[in-house]
């Protein structure tokens, strides 16, 4: 009879042709280009297979260097959408996340794993000024978002049991696009979200938003929420998070702040972050500005009763049977995941084993290239700069070229990899720094590839 | 300055250490407890600690040995719930995954990641019978009955746009309590959910939803979707899935069926699961039935078109500029997720190594094993089946014991964990098995265990 089980022997000896792997793949990173060179036909021709009925046994190990050469590598040199760097440690705490294959649903599923993830959403907190929030970790933004909403929409407006009744939500023109997702999916209906007028900084303006609110309330509508963006995705903008909140306030209303991409940067900038304490609910992502291999995001929020109104529809079969409170906890109780990945360990380990000061200092360094950047562009004759810069997102463009064309050419090249925004209506080729292997000299390359790039367009 | 970046020395060290803590554990797992012994109050004392300004460096992996201690091993002899044994080699695939670090949001991003993902969907469809579905890999059965239930009301009722408009649901009593928390998130309504009588052997009785969804038209009622459930998670009934895609069919109605637990049974018993392919969309759990480490769910459907019409709401920071398919293809336009982890990989190592085969043979194996558990009760004096085994999920008592307390001394003996549930309104032990290690002398404990649990509450 086949056999799953492995002996001690051969298993000690894949776990070692693997972690050779990995050390050798971290190793080679400096070298590899931005971009690999591949194709649909390519992929699908050596990754299309079926599964075979006979194992392949060990030799399936070294598919891993043909994935790595079909895979873009987190080098300094990559600069797209807002992508972390996937800190070595916090991957090894995935290993170990796996090898324990702990379910962090609840604490009598988990004990240690519960408590760790307990502790560093309380680090989180207190990293981004809200002392005092409790929340949980995810698998990212987007539900992140679709949890703080759906937290919304319970306190404001009760839908579990009856459905959802018809309200809105409001948010900038910036907003990302897992906020429309969420309202979407939530049965709120997109056409109930307000996409509003932003400065010439793209942060919400609390005027439109109060003059939204008013009309709304006067043809009859029920506004509930407000989404505040802390770093939008495509120029970083920080919406005003102080008066937004006199606002959520005033109205009655839940604020929910998008700080996915920005609200860890209040570790480096904690008074241009200060806001962050007003919300009710605030989405963060580790796997962004701390780093962390993917996939790790977080909601926070002040009231972890609401939380439990919203996502607690609890089956005998799990009921919990214990009266000691932290052995009565429950993360399924309070989110939308029952099985539960132990995220937290990847945090517990890197973030430990660097300590805060270690990030903060990696965060600043990555402000200071965006602005190094911008700096860059501003300077250059041939080059604009499309968006002030609050925190590491930097948009601009070549002012003699089709832009469209230009990156396809700068991503082409291999040495960095950007990506694109529009910004009114302009095609915008867009560097974003959440990437603690960046260095002065990667961000000087986006220049000069840029310029390389226009140069053979050119010719 | 303080620097993240580690040196290529230190990190392979580090690396090594790691390793050695997985192989150790691994080695260890026949030797542990099957629930550690630990109190809320110690997990707190070791586990909450502030996040430190200065690095602890290496002597961070120390605390894995720590959490150990406190966590529960995923020994042969857990039988709580339903989870998976965490394969080793999937616990590899998930460290190479993390040291990767794709984002496997589209393939543009990720070009090797999106090609192996969709082609083990395409292996996850084919082992259940349905060729020819496509889908995606999410984090377990609540995000895949969260998206399907998604599809659902935008193939039928679209809401998007508009809001959720007022519509039913309908499944069996025995649905998992992720189906009503579906429900409830989309808007739809937890009193639109119609929880349907079962019979003696808990599947969902074809008539009783006959006259329900008869009884909901007469009143003016929109049907949109029934939710079937292959292994139920209670006592493993399969609803007869031929009758109500019959009734789906005929209706007009979206068939969605919740195959988290039992679904990859198929491998085994293909008859006894031929009704998965009438689904329009099925949920199975890789990390249940095909024993992978946390987290892994799979969310598979017969039309991409409603996935991309639910789900896809892409920016412009994001969209695609190629015109080729497979480099056109985005997973985040057909699911809830935009940044993805690498799921794929440990189904693609794990699958590929052990190969079909074994796989098919350890699932033939658990079902033996539920066997003989049914058999070794009924033919015990003292304890009672209380449900039929479909599958391997076996429900039993004590006929003179409080079973509360029986499954606390039990569960506190160290030897053998189960859960509980609740059958016609009695307290019942649950054992389930989907575990690669479970040998037969783990089930025998079982009943030793149970018996000995009852003569220790007799003295």
């Amino acid at each position: 009879m086949m056999e799953l089980e492995i002996s001690n022997q051969e298993l000690s000896q894949l776990a070692d042709e693997a972690i050779d792997l990995a050390k050798a793949y971290w190793a080679s990173l400096d070298h590899r280009p931005s971009y690999p060179t591949t194709s649909g036909e390519q992929t699908a021709a050596l990754f299309s297979r079926p599964w075979a009925e006979e194992g392949l046994g060990g030799s399936v190990l070294q598919d891993f260097k043909l994935i790595t050469e079909h895979a873009r590598p987190s080098t300094g040199r990559f600069f797209g959408y807002v992508a972390g760097s996937g800190e070595p440690i916090g991957a090894l705490g995935d290993l170990l996340a796996s090898v324990l294959n702990q379910n962090v649903g609840a604490w009598r599923s988990a004990p240690a794993a519960t408590t760790i993830e307990r502790a560093v959403v309380g680090w989180l907190a207190e990293a981004v000024g809200c002392r005092g929030f409790t929340g949980s970790l995810c698998g990212g933004g987007s539900t992140a978002n679709l949890m703080g909403l759906a937290m919304a929409r319970e306190a404001k407006l009760p839908a579990n049991e009856t459905g959802a009744s018809r309200c809105v939500v409001y948010a900038s023109e910036q907003v990302h696009m897992s906020v429309p997702k969420a309202v979407a999916l939530l049965g709120i209906g997109r056409q109930n979200l307000r996409l509003l007028p932003v400065d010439n900084a793209f942060r919400l303006r609390p005027d439109a938003l109060q003059a939204a609110i008013s009309a709304d309330r006067q043809a009859g509508n029920t506004p509930i929420a407000i989404v505040a963006t802390a770093g939008t995705v495509v120029s970083g903008a920080i919406d005003p998070l102080g008066a937004i909140a006199d606002t959520a306030r005033n109205e009655g209303l839940w604020l929910h702040v998008d700080g996915s991409y920005g609200g860890l940067a209040a570790l480096a900038e904690p008074q241009k972050l200060s806001g962050l304490a007003h919300a009710n609910s605030l989405s963060v992502d580790p796997h962004k500005w701390l780093y962390q291999p993917i996939d790790c995001g977080c909601l926070l929020y002040r009231d972890p009763q609401v939380a439990r109104a919203t996502f607690s529809h609890t089956d005998d079969y799990v009921r919990i049977l214990s009266d000691e409170p932290t052995e009565a906890f429950a993360f399924f109780e309070e989110s939308v995941e029952l099985s539960r990945r132990f995220r937290a360990l990847k945090l517990w380990l890197s973030l430990q084993y660097h300590g805060r000061m270690a990030f903060r200092e990696a965060i600043v360094r990555d402000l200071r290239h965006a602005r190094l950047l911008a700096d860059m562009v501003s300077a250059h004759p041939d080059l604009e700069l499309l968006a002030p810069v609050s925190l590491s997102a930097v948009c601009f463009r070549h002012r003699a070229r089709d832009n469209h064309a230009l990156l396809k050419r700068v991503i082409a090249r291999g040495h960095v990899f950007l990506s694109n925004a529009t910004i009114h209506g302009q095609f915008a080729l867009r560097a974003c720094f959440v990437n603690h292997r960046t260095t002065g000299d990667d961000v000087r390359a986006i220049v000069s590839e840029v310029v390389a790039a226009a140069d053979e367009l050119d010719g």
